[in-house]
C-alpha cells in the first residue's frame, strides 16, 4: 500500500473534520499530498465517516488520475489539485460545509476579523470567492472552483490566511499537513460563528485595528512567535 | 408477522430522526411502504423511542386501517397515506417538529437555495403549504395536511424537491425507502439552519443561480450523476 | 422515610431537567405534593445534581415547615407553595432558567403560539408575570414571586397553559405530577427556541388561528383526544 | 513537587473549562494562588487538556519565573499576575474565548444585566475593557491587559463582578479559589448566550431595576444569604 502514513493522517484529519461536528453523513473531505512523490490521498466520494479505513482512501496524481484505490476519489479532488499545484507549501486541504462559516459563504460576505481568536490563525478578514459564471460552471466545474479560490489570493498571502470561503458552497482550509488543514476547518467555523454573533449584538462592530491583529498573529508564527512549547509544531 | 424487513427500516428511520437531534420525547415520525402489497408500516402513536420495537410498529392498509399491531398508528397517518397515494415513487416517509425546519414553517416563507447543499439534495426552495381553512381544520385535519401538501406541489416534481413545510406545523420529508426519507428530513434541518444563519448575516442574501442549482442537483442525481460511488444507492 | 414514592418521582423530575439541558451546575428545581397528607416534596438548596439522592430531598407542609430532611429546601420553595395552594389540580412543580424561555422572560414577551407543538401543549400564549414591586421584592420575595404569577392567571385556566415566564427571572412549569411538570418544562423551551427563531426568519410572523389552536390541543387533551395510546397517561 | 493540592485544583478547573465547552483545542487557561507562599500555578502554553497532568502545570513566582515545571507557562500568564496583584481577595482566575462571552466582548458592548441569574452572580453588569493603545499593544501586551482589565475596575468592585470582557479579545472570570473561577466563567458564558437571545427578541430590553438586583445577589452573597446550605462554601 501507497504512502501508509499519508493515508493515516488524512483519514485522522477526515475523522476530526467528524468529532468536530463539521461534516453531516458523508460532506467535507480532507486531503494530503506528498510533494516528494507528487501523489494526492484523498477521501472517496459518499462513503460513511464511521466505516472509513485508511484503505479506502485514494491516492492519485496531479492530474487527478487514480494511482491506488479501488473507490472513486471525492469529487471535490480536482479542487484539491488546484490548491496543492498553486499553494507549494500546502501539506493538507479540508474543505467542509460546516454550517456558520457556510452561512457566511451564503451571504457572500468576508468574515472580519473582529477579535484575537481571528487574529491568532488568520492575518486579515476570510476572503469570499467571486460568483462563478454558467461557463466556468458548466465545464471542469470543480477544478474552476479551485481556480476561483486562487484568484482571492491574487493580493493575498494563502499561508497567512489558511481558509476561504466559497460563495454559495462552503469552506476550504488548508494547512502544513492534512491535521493543520482540519485544525484550521475547526478555528474556522469557530470565529464564523463568534462574528454571526457579534453582528446580532451590535450590527456596527468594528474589525480589530492592525496593531493588534498583527500582535497576536505574530504571538503565534513567525520567528518571534511566543506561544505554546519551544519545539511543538503547532 | 408482516413485512419484518420493511419494520426493520422503519423503526431505523425513525431512529435516525432521534440520532440526529430531530425528535423531542414521542414527536416525529417515519413510515414505508409495500407497494407489492398495498401496506404501510408506521410507528404508534405516543410510545417513547427508547423502548420501541419493531413489533410495536403497526402495519395498516392505504385506507387507514390496521392491519398488524397492538398499538394506534400515529395520528399522523392519514397525512402520509395521502402523500403514498399522490406520490407513487415514494417509499417512506418522515415527519418532524425539527427546530429551524419548524421555524421556517411558522414564519410561513419557503427556504430560499441560498447554497449548493440545499441544491445538492432541493431542486428548488422548499416550499410552504397554504394555511388549512377552519372547515379542512374542523374534520379530517390529517388528511386534509396532506391535501395541503400535495397542493403545494401542484406546480413542482415532488421527486426532485423530497421535503415540504407545512404551515405553523412542522415538516414531511420523503424519499425511496424510509432511510431516505429520514435522511432527507435531517438534511432539511441543517439548510434550515444555514438559511436562518445567512439571514441573520444579511438580510438582502439572494438565493443562487438556476445554473449552479442545476449543476449541483444534477452532480448527484439523474443519469449525468458523477457524486459517489458507481454502485451506491444514496 | 415519609413518601418514598413522590421523593422517587421528585428526583426523577429534577434529574430530567438536567439530562434535557435544563439545569446548570445546580440551578432549577422540581418539587411533587401529596395533596392527601398535604406534603410537599422538593429539591435541597445548592445541591449538585449528580449526588443528589431520593433521601436528600426535603419534606415540608404547605407552611414551608421542614418535616423530614436535613438540608434546607430550595429557597424557591414559598413560589412552589403558593402554586400548590392556588392551583388545586397540580401535582409537580418544576422551575428552571433554562436559557430560551428566560430570555422571553428578560424580553418581558409572552411567547406567541406561531405553531402546533405550541398548541399541542398550550392552550395559549405563554404568558409573563408583571414586574414586582420594590415592596414585594424586600419581603417574602419568593412567595410574592408566586402571588405574581396567580396573578398573571387571573383569566386564564392554568390547568390548559402549564407554565408561566416570571419577568426577568426564569420559567415555572406544571402538570399533574412532578414528571409531567419536567416535561412541560423541556416543551416549553423548545417552543421558547423555535420562537426565537421564527422571530429571527420573520419579526412579523403571526400567532395561528384559534381554530387550529384549538383542534392541536384538544386532539391531546380532553374527552375527544385522539393522540397517543388509550390507557396512556401522557 | 510544589503545591499539590493547588496542582490539583488548578488542574481540575481547566478541565472544567473543557467539559462546559468553554475551550477548544489548547484555548483557555486557569490559574490558582498560594497567597502564603507568593506562588502562581498555571497552565502550561499550547498543551492539549485531554494530556494534561497535573505535573505539568507550571509554578512561578509572582514576576512571573518559573520556579518549578519543565514546560512554558500559558503566554497570558503577565495577565493573571497583574489580576493576583491588584485583586488582593482572589484566589484563581480563568480566561477563555468561550463564544458568547466573547462575541460581546468583540462587540464591545458590556453585558447588562436583564435577569436574575445575572443578578445572582454579578453586582452589576459585567463590563468591558477600553482598548489597548498601540504602545500597550506594543511591549508588555499581555501585562497591559492586565492593567487595562484593572482599569476598568476602577470604580467597580472587583469581588461583587468576578469576570469581565476583554475588548476583542474574550473573558476573565476569578474567584476564591480555581473552582470558582472556573464556575464563573461557565456562568459568564451562560448570562451572555441569554442576553444575546434577549436582545433578539426584544432589541429594546431594559436591565432589571436595582432593588431586583440587590435581592438576587444578596441572597446568595454576605451574611443575609439564605441560598445553598449553611456550610457549603458555593
Amino acid at each position: 500500500m501507497l504512502l501508509p502514513d499519508l493515508r493515516k493522517a488524512v483519514l485522522e484529519a477526515n475523522l476530526e473534520l467528524v468529532r468536530k461536528g463539521l461534516a453531516l453523513y458523508t460532506f467535507g473531505n480532507a486531503s494530503g499530498i506528498s510533494r516528494k512523490e507528487s501523489l494526492v490521498v484523498i477521501k472517496p466520494s459518499g462513503v460513511p465517516y464511521d466505516r472509513m479505513k485508511s484503505m479506502d482512501l485514494v491516492v492519485t496524481d496531479l492530474d487527478g488520475k487514480v494511482v491506488e484505490g479501488k473507490l472513486r476519489p471525492s469529487s471535490d479532488l480536482p479542487t484539491h489539485l488546484i490548491l496543492y499545484k498553486s499553494f507549494p507549501s500546502v501539506g493538507g486541504v479540508s474543505h467542509t460545509h460546516s454550517e456558520y462559516a457556510t452561512a457566511w459563504a451564503h451571504a457572500r460576505r468576508p468574515i472580519p476579523c473582529f477579535g484575537t481568536t481571528h487574529a491568532d490563525y488568520f492575518h486579515g478578514p476570510v476572503p469570499v470567492t467571486e460568483e462563478m459564471t454558467d461557463a466556468e460552471i458548466a465545464s471542469n466545474y470543480e477544478e474552476n472552483t479551485g481556480h476561483a479560490i486562487v484568484r482571492a489570493f491574487s493580493d493575498l498571502d494563502y499561508s497567512a490566511i489558511p481558509a476561504v470561503l466559497v460563495a454559495n458552497h462552503g469552506a476550504f482550509a488548508w494547512g502544513a499537513d492534512p491535521a493543520t488543514s482540519a485544525h484550521n476547518a475547526v478555528i474556522l467555523e469557530s470565529i464564523a460563528r463568534m462574528a454571526y454573533f457579534t453582528l446580532g449584538i451590535n450590527p456596527q462592530a468594528r474589525a480589530i485595528g492592525r496593531f493588534l491583529h498583527d500582535k497576536h498573529y505574530f504571538r503565534k508564527h513567525g520567528k518571534g512567535a511566543y506561544y505554546g512549547q519551544p519545539r511543538e509544531k503547532k
